[in-house]
């Protein structure tokens, strides 16, 4: 195990009916600004249960945060908390309203030339609006912890920061059964995806972090088609597993003292960047692809993997390896995500393009042992033609 | 699963070496008292590397906090925390120490009459001074949570209060090489135990919660025997697994959610509070016994953990179980633990005597479903003799 520091103070509120914690959570004299995408909670009863948990409170609200939240539009948010002196902020969505609520927390209180530069420098933020989250589709964990990303001009670039983990989150499965088949899909391989990100990589012994992450995974492979089937789509327990499951997958606890990879990830934001893909249709198209690419590498962990997931245990190790990567994309075609370019309508002649992009984006060492050079992400964009 | 509300905001350092991040956990204008047990740390290096951290501290020390903590010794800490104005606690030792320099923070604080309220009334406590834990004994996972344990004239009385969560802990797990096998053995199976009381319940569909649950079992049944060989007891890594298991096992990650019973646990108080006995050898001693008095109520349970911890899959659901509770006794044997009353010298003659002092505690329906009646504890201490 490698030696590794952990926090994680967000409280949590989880279970049906528990946004009406809120109430309690932000102090009474807050001046709070809900902030919100585009208005899906008006008809799910979301809104309305968060009208009723400030109902004595001061607040205005922010909407319009788009899926990759924008630049532009999270800046737009700085001359309503300057206009009503806002000191609380409310996200009320997915990890596009969290992320986008992060940085405009961030940027209120920024105190160099330019909020850009949190993201174009990486510069260091000193403070930032205290959050909560009310969480509406569980995927990317940003409920619990510190990270955000932000697009502008088709580049998505993350942020993270200390200051601005969520002070709660609440966690309600019960929002989540108004979500579509695609929302629900894109949100379970998100988490699969993160939690491999942390678990494919070399092992280091961390024998918990790894049966961790295993359970994690187990879980979302049993539940995620649920979710999808009509007869068990509308089962709470179900939605329940879900929402916990990916709430743990990135809230630091199954990274700490483990190596991690995060080239799916890095790989994938390009595909969004540049062709508007959802994040998690990226992840499906590149993980498998990864994990081919990287068979030698991570060759340890993807027999683990094969064994304990999948319980593959005949064959050679390479064999298993090999049906252990085909059935994480039979998974992921369960979940009616893609797993290559051509799914999406890409080819071999875009490329170039991505890899240029990788390139200005600095990203010439991705990967657990920073080996998958330019020439490397080549060879998996291409194994995912 | 069931709605729940989670947080736990203490930051770990956890590895080799990592007692030194204790200098920049303690504010530099603190006055600080340094509470120990016997003195062992004055031996394995331990005492050295704290003064070493704290050398541009102001510091006290205050020594002699015993396994089972007494609240006479812990009543002796507040004339030097008021002679020095003490405002920060850091505690080196193992739960015992932890859980009594608890007591002695909030009793520091305490705006009742009488501290011995906290115990014997429990009186709620508004505050107490700051705690940092350096950890030197992975068992109670007391460094990160709220509870702590007092005795005082044969009563072992808990209390728990989200003042007394420490602000830090230090995990380094070289400093747990120098402890005797039967520490080790404690240790193990008290975390081993803390983890089924949160596990061996009714099923309420938690999946994570049983994945990491039974990743934490699996772990300890591991690596627990290896810290006893005399080829693996010096492994690192084997005592870093354990260290990390203990601590998640009682960290309020694995309870949320779910039903608990900790029937073991309150059975087993009586056994150290009337005899003596060490904690955690109470525990192997109740705990068989529990399964097997209360095998109808838990069967989905043990079920599941006969066929996913232990890997029995033939023979009757019954026989599965019968034969699951035989291997969990031979891996407390293995660790070297009691598992019958008369493996420490009691028998049925004592069994009045504890159910007296069940009553007097209040002990009248434990369990999950609270069916756990005075005569159901006889029954299990008669199939404990």
């Amino acid at each position: 195990m490698l030696n590794f520091s952990f926090q994680n103070q967000t409280r949590i509120h989880f279970g049906q009916g528990q946004i009406s914690a809120v109430t309690n959570e932000i102090p009474l004299d807050a001046k709070v600004l809900v902030t919100y995408g585009g208005g899906s909670i008006k008809n799910n009863g979301v809104y309305d249960q968060v009208v009723n948990a400030l109902k004595d409170h001061t607040w205005f609200e922010f909407s319009g945060i788009e899926p990759n939240p924008k630049y532009d539009t999270l800046m737009k948010a700085q001359a309503v908390i300057k206009e009503h002196g806002i000191d609380y902020l409310l996200a009320v969505g997915g990890g596009s309203v969290a992320d986008g609520t992060k940085f405009i927390a961030a940027a209120a209180l920024f105190e160099g030339d330019d909020p850009w530069d949190i993201l174009v420098k990486q510069q260091k933020i000193e403070s930032a609006l205290p959050i909560g989250v009310i969480l509406t589709l569980p995927a990317t964990g940003s409920e619990t912890n510190t990270n955000a990303v932000v697009t502008r001009d088709g580049n998505k670039l993350p942020f993270s920061s200390p200051v601005v983990r969520p002070q709660f989150a609440v966690l309600d499965p019960a929002v989540t059964l108004s979500l579509s088949d695609r929302q629900i899909s894109n949100g379970v391989v998100d988490a699969f995806i993160h939690t491999m990100e942390q678990y494919l990589t070399y092992s280091v012994n961390g024998k918990v972090q790894d049966r961790f992450a295993e359970g994690l995974l187990q879980t979302l492979i049993e539940e995620g088609p649920k979710a999808l089937q009509p007869e068990s789509k509308d089962d709470l327990e179900v939605r329940a597993n879900i929402m916990w499951s990916a709430t743990m997958a990135l809230n630091g606890l199954i990274g700490a003292g483990v190596p991690q990879d995060w080239s799916t990830h890095m790989i994938g934001h390009e595909l969004t960047g540049s062709y508007g893909i959802d994040h998690a249709r990226t992840l499906s198209i590149v993980l498998p692809a990864v994990m081919k690419v990287c068979q030698k590498a991570k060759h340890g962990k993807l027999l683990q993997y094969a064994q304990r997931i999948w319980q593959i245990n005949t064959g050679s190790e390479d064999q298993q390896i090999v049906q252990a990567i085909k059935m994480t994309e039979d998974f992921f075609q369960r979940m009616g995500m893609p797993i290559r370019l051509s799914d999406v309508k890409l080819g071999e002649a875009d490329i170039d393009l991505l890899l240029a992009k990788l390139e200005s984006h600095g990203m010439l060492e991705l990967g657990e042992n920073k080996a998958i050079s330019l020439a490397v992400s080549r060879q998996i964009l291409t194994a995912a033609l």
